[in-house]
């Protein structure tokens, strides 16, 4: 059964796992965690980007797998399944046609794979000039290929945007989620220790605010002395810009309860929606469905 | 002679100054204040909204001035060339062909009129119920006409974009003077004392970072007894999102000193420019100048 607290409201359970080089034990740890959120009357629970594996662009290849069909997928929808709970499934590296992209599952309380988002923009970050030793360069497009097309998925009434950590920080991207009628948008994520601390919140409680509804974001937990190290801080924030939680950089779950219905009031209260100047501007969705 | 400090730097005066119900007296304490920014080294000194009268809908058209050719403008002019320095005229009310509009003017060294922005986008807002005694309504609609255009100027070789208050929610508009190649963007605002606790900050921070670019807002002073009261706290922004210098709510002057230097600096570390999906969305100009 789910577990709805009211009409409107329900719990939602952040997840901010260590993520280690294992794989079954990186699963096996998010399946548990599942449960237990489960257990304390959680609705929907949300992995972190890359939980399966370590953030390493010269690994992806190595630890991808087919969606669905894989290892961890089938953990995945088991775990739905027995527990009655949607997961949005943080991310994990997908191979399909030689292809490795980093993507996001959607599980149902049926185990039924509802829905999928691969990653759309890449993180493309050098702090210092890339000759000097030592300093920060992740590229991705290294290693990864390209998703081409936004994905929502249906939460009882409510309508869900997904992205992946880089997506967050494209307007267009959440506005055209904010069209089709999102009354929440998921973005697991992994920010590094540079980058995380001037622009993880900021960029949360902008996309909240601008689109007037509720935005998770999901790290996983910090490990000082991995390769790339993740700012942790996974949140959620309300359609006000406000934190309504937020982790430390530590391994830890949160159990949020909050209520749709606050974002209707928002709505009508600053009704930016109905005020774009679109003699102005607009924004437009030139394509559509690519690859999938 | 412009005082610039190094090649692509020089300093800047935000001038949070106490509006009053006087309009000659609110005209001299601008120009007094802009003679101080300029005997304190400032090339370009910002003044904040509707600097010259109550920021109060009914009032508007009592006192709208032609623009050019009105006291203000007459004023601002003067003491653009007499202290060879560049402003922007925070907003005044403006009346043409019997329409009242809430405008931005900018005067150079030369004291001649070289831009001006009409406020596009109206605040309306109402934090409860307008059938509640005692709530914030403030629909700026009811008094006001809107712009219709974008509007920017050049400073140096530095171009620089406006927007009033409100405008700063509307990502399309920013991204559309990002695409005309701004360095900076200027929004005199007033927000009121319950949205700037949560927006103010995130907003100017947040167009910062997005468009690679520095930001400033410039308030009036806090006037706890008037009837709108305006939240204070003007700020720059650097294009990291990071804050240069933060105003209270009280009456003052910030003059601060910065590089433009940074941000091409910046582009180069975080290309989104360079990564926008053009083929999954697009931000459009579909009309431009229909009123000036």
């Amino acid at each position: 059964m789910m577990t709805f607290l009211s009409h409107s409201g329900f719990r939602v359970a952040i997840l901010q796992l260590t993520v280690t080089a294992d794989k079954p034990s990186n699963v096996a740890v998010a399946v548990e965690r599942i449960q237990k959120s489960k257990i304390s009357g959680c609705s929907l629970a949300i992995l972190p980007e890359c939980f399966n594996a370590p953030y390493d662009t010269a690994l992806f290849r190595q630890y991808a797998e087919v969606i669905p069909g894989g290892q961890t997928c089938n953990a995945l929808s088991q775990a739905a399944k027995s527990n009655q709970i949607y997961i949005v499934g943080g991310s994990i590296p997908e191979i399909c046609d030689g292809k490795v992209y980093n993507t996001c599952t959607v599980w149902d309380p049926n185990g039924d794979l509802i829905a999928k988002h691969r990653k759309v923009l890449f993180i493309y970050v050098h702090l210092f000039d890339v000759s000097i030793p030592g300093s920060t360069c992740f590229k991705e497009s290294d290693a990864m290929s390209a998703g081409n097309t936004l994905n929502t998925f249906q939460f009882g009434k409510f309508k869900i945007g997904l992205g992946i950590c880089y997506d967050i920080r494209f307007s267009e991207m959440a506005a055209l989620y904010r069209k089709q009628g999102c009354d929440m948008l998921i973005y697991p994520g992994a920010f590094c220790t540079e980058i995380g601390p001037l622009h993880w919140s900021l960029l949360t409680r902008f996309r909240a605010m601008e689109n007037q509804a509720f935005v998770a974001v999901v790290s996983p937990a910090r490990v000082t002395d991995s390769s790339y190290v993740a700012w942790g801080h996974s949140m959620i924030v309300d359609p006000w810009g406000k934190v309504l939680c937020e982790a430390t950089e530590k391994d830890m779950d949160l159990y949020i309860d909050f209520d749709f219905g606050i974002r209707e009031n928002i709505r009508q209260q600053i009704p930016t929606e109905y005020q774009r100047r679109t003699d102005m501007y607009d924004t437009i969705y030139m394509t559509n469905k690519i690859n999938s």
